[in-house]
C-alpha cells in the first residue's frame, strides 16, 4: 500500500481544454477519438446519479485493490489519515475529476456524504467510480457530478476492497486512465481524453457544429434524412436562408 | 451485408389493433399471451429512457452483426447511404416501432440524436434496442418512446457491431421478432404480439377490465384481498352499487 | 409446496426499534453492523423504484422456487387461494416489510398492482424483491416503498418460478433473512438487522450524529477534511460556538 | 438454522426405478420428461469431475444459505456435530445421491476429501453441487460420481455460505429438488426425475431403443439421415435382416 | 422460419486452402489476420470436447432463434423433415465445418448422437456451436471435431431456441460467419478466415516457421529469450549449424 | 507504461518455505490462512491446464492494462524489447511463479509457446493468469504448471489489453498479490501466502496430518464419520494399533 507521503499531485492541462471538451460532450469526443485512432475511450459502466450535468476536468486517480487483512487493518479505522481514499481528495482543485478503479465491485461504497461534501466544497467537477458510492440520497443534493455503477450502504473497506494508491495509472470501466488525463462526462457516461490529443479533438469537433442545428430543426419537422443529415448541396441555399433568418432574429 | 436496394417494407396490421394493444399495456398482453400458449413474449432488457409512455405499433427491424473489417470499412463512413441503420428509418410511418437486434452489446450507440429526431419527425412511436443509443440527453427531449438497455457515447459501428440487414426476422432481448409484429411497450418494458394473435388477445383483455377499478379502490382502502380480487360473489352487490354511484357522478 | 394452512405469522419486534432504524438509515446501519461482526448485511441488487423513501419494519418472507409443472399447475390459476404469494400478504400489518427470495430471476413479476395496492391499503412499509414486480407504472403511484432489481410485464409464475413457502428463512440478494428480522431500506438499498442486535446498533448510531451536521456544513464551505471529519480537537471550540448559535436560532 | 435433531431421513423409491434410469441416461430422461410436461428438468451448471460415469439414485438434500455471523460462529468450528453438511451424509445408504443448493457460489468447497471418502465408503452413488467441492485431486480418485460447477481450496463455511437445513426442498442449478426425487447424472450433467413420473418415463424410453443401434451403425457408414433416423419404412427390411444377422452372431 | 426448399448449398473454397490453414493452426491464423486488419477473428466460447484435433473447412451455417410457440410446434416434432437443424447436415461433404449460432444458450443441445454420427459418417471435419450439444459421452467417441461451450441433456428445441435458417450469415461467439468462410479449429478454439484473405494469410504464416523450431529447442534448454526469439543475428551461425546437423540426421 | 529499465527483481523468501507449502497444498493453506485472519486467499478463476501438479514459489508479477492506442503501438510490435510481458520472464529463477493480472479478459493470450518454453527452460514452477494463454496444445506438453481461466488463439496485445508494469502489486482473480508473495497452486486452484505468515501456516498445517491417513482409510471402508473425523478418543487405541502395524510394514 502506498504511503500517503509518496503521493504526487497531478499535472493539470490548461483549463480551456477542459472547458471546450465539456461543451463538446462525450458522444462527439468518443466518435472523434475513434477516428483519431483510439478505438474505445468510453469508461464502461459508470452512469450519472442525476441526469443533466456535463463536465470535464483532469483526473485525480484512486486505485482500490482486493482486501487483504494482513495489509489493512484496525489502524486504518482508528487513524483516518491512513485511509488513502481521503488522500485522493486532499489535493483537489476546482474543476478536478476523481476517477476510482473500484474493480467493478458493487459491495463497497467508495465515498460517503462527508467525502463528497468536502470535494463539492472544493468545487470539484465530478467523481467517476467503476463501482459504488454510499449515502446517495445526500449525494444527489450536492452540486457535484457523480458517475457510478450503483450505490450501496456499505463503506469503502467494509467487504472486499481497500484503497491502495493515489495518482497512479488506473483502469476504470475497461479504460486506462493516466493521472491528469481529461475526463469528459455527461448523460451518456464518461470518456477519457489523453491531453496530447485534446487540441486536435477540439478542432475536429468544431467543424460539424454549424449546420447541425438547422438539420435537427428540419428533421424534427419531418424533413428527409437523406437531404438534411449530413447536409447536402441540394439544401445548401435553404440552410443559408434559415441561418440569415436566425441571425436577424 | 444486405444491399440497400434489397430492403423490403413491412406489411402493417390494421391500426386499430395497435391502438387497442397500447391501451391494454404490456402486463396484460404478456399474461394473456402466456395463457394462449406463448410462454414468454417479453423482450428482456430494454427499459424506457423516460417513464410514463405507453405505445404499440408494427416492427421495422434492424439486425446488427459482429463487426468484420473486411466487410465494413471506410466506404460506409464516407457514404452515409451505405449505412443500413439509416435505411430502417427511411420507410418509417406514423406509429411504427423500430426493433434493433444489437446482440446485447453495451458499447455501440445504435442511433444518435439526428436519427432519432428524424424518426420522431416522422411520428414514429418508439425504438426498442437490445443495447444502447447515444446522445441520450437530447433523445430524452424528443416526443418518442425509447426502450434501451443503456446509453453510450460510442457510435453504432465504433467498436464491435455493424448494421447488417433491415426488415428481416431478428432476436431482441431473447424474443423473436418478425417484421410487422406488433410491439407493445410501456414502463414494464416491451412485448411482442404476433399479428395473428392480436384479435383474440384484445378480446380476452377486455373481459377483466370492468370490475378491476372497483377492486383497486377497495384494496386501496384496506379491503380484503380474498373478497375483492378476484371479485367474489359476496361483494357483487357492493360492486353494482359502487358502479351505479360512479355512473351518476 | 407449503400448504396455506401451515403458514405461521411472524413475531414482531417492538415498533420503536424499527422507527429508530428508519431514522438511522441503511448506510449507518450497515457500517455499524459490520463493526459488530456482521460483515455484509446488505441485500444486494434491489433498488428503490422511486427515490426518497426511508423505511424499516419486520420481515414477512416469501420463498419462490424454480417452477416444476408436476407441482404447480392449472389449480393454482383457477383457485387464487392456492397461490402462496397472496398468503404472505394476508397477515400484513402496518409497518411490515415483505421480503421475497425470487432467486434473482428477471422474468417473473412477483407482485402486480392489485397485490401491491392491497399491501399499501394495509399500510405496509415496503416490499423487497431479489427480482421483479410488474405493473410498475401503477406501483409507482402507491404510498409504498418498493425495492426491486427490475420490472417485467410477466406475472409471478409465468416463466420459471413458483411461490413455495411463506415466513420461512430465505436468501435475498445474498443475505439471509429470518422471518421477523428488521429490514431497513432507503435510497442506498436494503439492509437486514437481526432483532437481537438492533438495540446496540441504535445506541452506537446515536453517538455520531451530533457533530456531523456541523462538519457537513463546514465541508460544504470548502473546510479542511482533516480538521472537520472526523471532528478534531482543533475545531472543538468552533463547533461549540456554532452549536450555541444554532440553539439560539 | 435447522437443529440436527429435526432432520428427517428421506423416503426412498424402489431401487429398480433408479437402476432403469441410470441405464436410460440424462439425455433421454430430459427429452421424455419434457414431452410429459416438465419443460426443463436439467440441473444447470454441475458437470462431472471425471467423465464416463452414469448413475441414478434418490436425493438427500443440503440447503446452504448466505453466511450470517450472528447465526453461525465459533461453536460450529469447535463442535463438528453442529455442522449440518455432515448430517446430510450420516443417513446415506448405498446408491443415494446428495444434492446441494450452494446458490451457485464458487468460493465455498462444500465437501472435502474426508466427507467424500465417507460417502464413497457408504457406497453413495454421487454428489451434485450447484457450486464447488475442495480437495479435488483426492476426490477424483474415489469411486464416487461428483458433479460440480468447479473446485476451490476454500472450505464450506469459509467465505459466504453456511449449511442451513437437510432433507428439505432445495433449488439446485435452476431445478427444484424434493427430498427423495431420483437424480440421474452422467456426462451430459444431472436431471431431476419426480418419483411419480419415473414409471411412465421408463416405459417411454424403452420404446425407442431397439432400432437405434441399427440406425447409428448405418449413419456411421455414411447412410442417409432421412432414411435411418428416425427409421423409415423404406429400410425396415434392411433393419430386420441386420437384426437377424446380429442375433446369429 | 426458412422453408427447407429455400436452403442453398455453400460455395466451397479450394481444398488446399483449408488444408494449409489446418496446418497453420488458430494461434498463427488469428495473429496474422489481426495484422491484416481483422481485429478479432476468434469465435469466443466454443472449446474442443476432446483436445488434440486441428481441422479447417468451409462453414455450413445454422441460425437458431428464440423459441416462439406460434411459429414452431407439434408439426416439427412429428415431421422430422421440418426440423432445420437436420437440413444443415444434408448437404455436408467431407471436410466441411458446421457453425451454429445458438445465441450462447446453455439449455439447448443442438445436435445429439444421431445427427453427429451422420455428420461423422459423411466425413465432416467439425462442429462449432456457440452453445451445447447433447449425448456427449457418445459424441466423444466419434471421429469428429466438436467445439462447444458446454453440454446438456436437453434437446435442441426443448427450452428456448428453435432452428430458423440454414446457410445464412450468422454470429457465433461474437464473430460474423458467412457461409463458405473457412473455419480453423484446434485446442485454442475456432477462428474465422474469410476466403479472400486465406492466400495472403497462408503466405505470411509460412515465413515464420523455419527458425522457430530451433528457437524452441534452445529455449527449452534454458537459452536466452532475447537471443533466440525472435532469432537475432548473434545466433544466426548457431542456427545454421543446427539446421545443417538436423539435415544430416 | 513502465520503462523496462525501471523493473526491479523480487526478494525471494527462503526456498524451504515454498517447498513446505507445495507439500501442504492449497486446501489446507486456504483454510488455515482463513483461521489466521485472511478471509479468502484464493485466486478465483485460474484452473490448471493439466491436472496433477502441485507447486509453490515466489511471485513475479505482470500487470496488464486496458489497451490505449496512444500509449502502445507499432514500436512494441517491431521492437520486442519494449514488450513488458517478456520482461517479467527475464529475471525468472528456478521455482518462481509468474502471476498475471489480465483483468479477467478472455480475448488475450498473455503468453504463447515461445515465452512458456523459455520459462520452463529456466525451471520456472508455474504461471497463474486471470485470463488466457495461447498455443495451449504445445503448452500442455511443457514441464510447467499453468493455471488459467481459458485459452485463446489471440496474442497478448491483439484486442483489449497491453502489458503495463512488472513486479508491482497486482490483483489476480480477486486476490491482491505483492511481488515475492508465495503462490501455492494445485488441482484446486491457486492461493496467495504472504511471506510473513508462511512459517505459522506451515506449523499449523503439520499438526493435522498424522492421524488423517488413518481416518481416511477407515472412512473408505465405511467407518463412522462421527468417530473417525475428527479422530475421537473412542478410536484412539485403534489408531495407535493401526499406526504400529503401519510402522512394522
Amino acid at each position: 500500500m502506498q504511503s500517503p507521503s509518496d503521493i504526487k499531485d497531478i499535472v493539470r492541462p490548461p483549463r480551456h481544454l477542459s472547458d471546450a471538451l465539456a461543451a463538446i460532450g462525450t458522444a462527439t469526443a468518443s466518435s472523434e477519438l475513434s477516428l483519431m485512432g483510439i478505438r474505445d475511450p468510453h469508461i464502461h459502466g459508470p452512469m450519472p446519479l442525476k441526469s443533466g450535468r456535463s463536465v470535464a476536468g483532469p483526473a485525480l486517480t484512486l486505485q482500490m485493490m482486493p482486501k487483504r487483512e494482513d495489509l489493512y487493518g484496525a489502524n486504518e479505522y482508528d487513524n483516518p489519515e491512513l485511509q488513502l481514499h481521503r488522500h485522493v481528495l486532499y489535493p483537489a482543485q476546482a474543476g478536478d475529476m476523481v476517477v476510482v478503479d473500484a474493480r467493478g465491485d458493487m459491495a463497497s461504497g467508495i465515498f460517503g456524504e462527508m467525502m463528497l461534501t468536502f470535494f463539492a466544497g472544493r468545487k470539484g467537477a465530478g467523481v467517476v467510480v467503476d463501482g459504488c458510492i454510499r449515502d446517495s440520497a445526500k449525494a444527489r443534493e450536492l452540486d457535484l457530478g457523480i458517475w457510478v455503477k450503483g450505490v450501496t450502504p456499505n463503506y469503502h473497506a467494509q467487504t472486499s476492497l481497500i484503497p491502495f494508491a493515489v495518482n497512479v495509472p488506473v483502469a476504470c470501466g475497461g479504460a486506462l486512465v493516466m493521472p491528469g488525463d481529461i475526463i469528459v462526462a455527461d448523460d451518456d457516461g464518461a470518456v477519457v481524453v489523453p491531453v496530447a490529443l485534446a487540441p486536435e479533438l477540439i478542432e475536429r469537433a468544431s467543424e460539424h457544429a454549424e449546420w447541425e442545428e438547422f438539420s435537427r430543426f428540419r428533421l424534427s419537422q419531418g424533413g428527409d434524412l437523406r437531404k438534411y443529415y449530413p447536409l447536402t448541396a441540394a439544401v445548401q441555399d435553404e440552410y443559408i436562408a434559415w441561418r440569415n433568418a436566425q441571425d436577424k432574429a
